[in-house]
């Protein structure tokens, strides 16, 4: 709206963003098939001028394998569907990614916390992200994930961004807050015991390392690190964040509580950050009676988890892993300030991954 | 073993029944293909003297669809299955279902607090169960859940059986056992807060009804129940379980949250007892900030729990619902008994469904 004015107060909005679903009625953002993307906003919305998208890995990769890799061919499907959508939410894998730009205009009822100009990175994925593409992506040959843009995106009342701090490389940034929630609800978890044992299987990934820092800062008597291989091994013993390395697989349940047992376990709480399905029932079995087990993994199944519990008589809380938690992003980057090993194990892996893509 | 005498304590075995796996090596039962169902006890196991199998509906109606209702060869297939797998494991839906019989032999260690003569039902699913039956379930004509049958079964060192009670039917206790782990769990939440506000998603249904009488033992301080529509209203209003009665479809988030808001909400703690897909964001929207979710539906995705928190920025604790806790079904049991309107509203389903039967 010129001049910066915002819709009137009048016009009904919600935090949640609902009055920018066009279409189905009565749908959430996120499931919604269409997004109303106008750059007015409403009194409690922010919007932010886009500088990049960060692609969902698994939507990349379909649109990749869907179009055999022809660069030209994945940015014009990538434009089309943030043009007929709103937003960059892949119809095939269902997921988006998130972006960084900088925030071009808050709303006087807005309460995340931002002001113009900060430059920001968008935490709610860009499934249900109002976003509006106007360089037609012509910075970016369709080859990667990093997408240059040139655009606008709205965040609702009730949504999340970070400010990106000055004192780590953008990268960094990107890849702690992506994880952030593993350390925020860890934190909480396990300060709820006194001095509890805590096993993290995944140690030495991206949420694992943040996880057992996390646990060790909320007062954990002893880290348990699982790690699936001697390498992984070397390398979380080598970042000091956990007191026992723990060499398992972690779908075999026995193999994975008598390891547990043997550096000290069950543990009082155990976090899972694998990213493979399985895992269930190793976690109930390696966790103690009246202990708590939160899964942060995405192929975690309901289903294995409840019936896991019960049929194995386990007395045992089961947590699904919400990735958000107030001030989870800030927290998360002091704690790979304050730790070295976590640090390192973050570098690592991004230097793999940069190795991988190139 | 002739005598009544058990295996040698030299013998290797597992609280979980590991030893009785034959197939493949280092699964747990209920993943197994082939369990191990020789009568003689490992030291810590039970025998029970079956008198009845409960299948599982899923199960069943498969069979059912399958054999197009020829009673004969849904029997014909029970038997296989039992026979090849030692266990009542329906490979096709992966369900089983529980037994009803007589404790016929504890082993020196066992310790389920039973003892030989007690008429107990096995809360552990049939898919973990090691079975042999010897009468061919010639007293059983393959129309019904309800499974007359010879033969015994085997309770490993960690297991769940509870001793039926001669003050209620059968029936009635078994359907109280089927859903206790729900009572348990609401117990332990609603204690953790100070005169919460709860609301229970499908509070007419028989875990809802015991979850909102649990909600209220455990010191709620206002019970919200969410019913589908006026018929349940009714019931649900007549059964004085609940302070509110809100008639609600709980895929619709913002209906069922605008809703439970009017009736007094949001609720500290919601406990979803629908077994219909897509109640997550409902669920999540309707719950206050620092609130706890307690999910008991099958029926629920981890993965959309988890992004739609995240998505929603709403901070609250989401959990899977375990069918166990130590002494659930006791507890379960006297709640019904102290609470007319729990009895009358499982009384009305147990009728509803024999006359869905019949």
């Amino acid at each position: 709206m010129p001049g910066g004015l915002t819709l009137s107060e009048h016009v009904v909005h919600f935090p949640t963003g609902l009055h920018r679903v066009l279409a189905p009625a009565g749908a959430l953002p996120q499931s919604a098939e269409r997004l109303d993307t106008r750059a007015e906003l409403w009194p409690d919305e922010t919007r932010i001028r886009v500088e990049r998208l960060n692609l969902d890995a698994a939507s990349f990769r379909q649109l990749e394998r869907k179009h055999t890799g022809d660069g030209a061919a994945i940015r014009a499907e990538v434009l089309e569907i943030v043009r007929t959508r709103g937003k960059m939410h892949n119809p095939e894998t269902g997921s988006g990614g998130m972006l960084i730009g900088t925030v071009e205009e808050v709303g006087p009822q807005a309460t995340l916390g931002l002001a113009v100009g900060d430059r920001v990175a968008t935490l709610v994925s860009l499934t249900l992200t109002p976003l509006v593409i106007e360089d037609d992506l012509a910075g970016w040959d369709g080859r990667s994930e990093q997408v240059p843009a040139k655009g606008y995106a709205i965040l609702f009342g009730r949504s999340i961004a970070a400010r990106l701090p000055n004192d780590l490389p953008t990268e960094l940034s990107l890849a702690v807050m992506d994880v952030c929630g593993a350390a925020a609800l860890t934190h909480r978890v396990v300060s709820t015991y006194i001095a509890p044992t805590v096993s993290v299987i995944g140690a030495a990934g991206k949420s694992g390392s943040l996880a057992a820092a996390s646990a060790r800062a909320a007062g954990a008597d002893k880290v348990i690190g699982v790690v699936p291989h001697e390498g992984e091994a070397s390398l979380l013993a080598a970042a000091e964040l956990v007191d026992a390395v723990v060499v398992a697989d972690a779908r075999d349940p026995v193999g994975l509580s008598t390891a547990v047992a043997a550096a000290g376990g069950p543990a009082d709480v155990t976090v899972v950050c694998v990213d493979v399905p399985g895992c269930e029932g190793g976690a109930i079995l390696s966790t103690a009676e009246q202990g708590t087990i939160v899964f942060f993994s995405m192929a975690t199944s309901f289903s294995a988890a409840a019936l896991g519990a019960e049929g194995l008589a386990a007395d045992v809380t089961m947590l699904i892993g919400n990735g958000y938690a107030p001030g989870h992003a800030d927290n998360a980057l002091r704690l790979l300030r304050d730790t070295p090993g976590v640090r390192r194990l973050f570098e690592d892996r991004l230097g793999a991954e940069r190795k991988m893509e190139s």
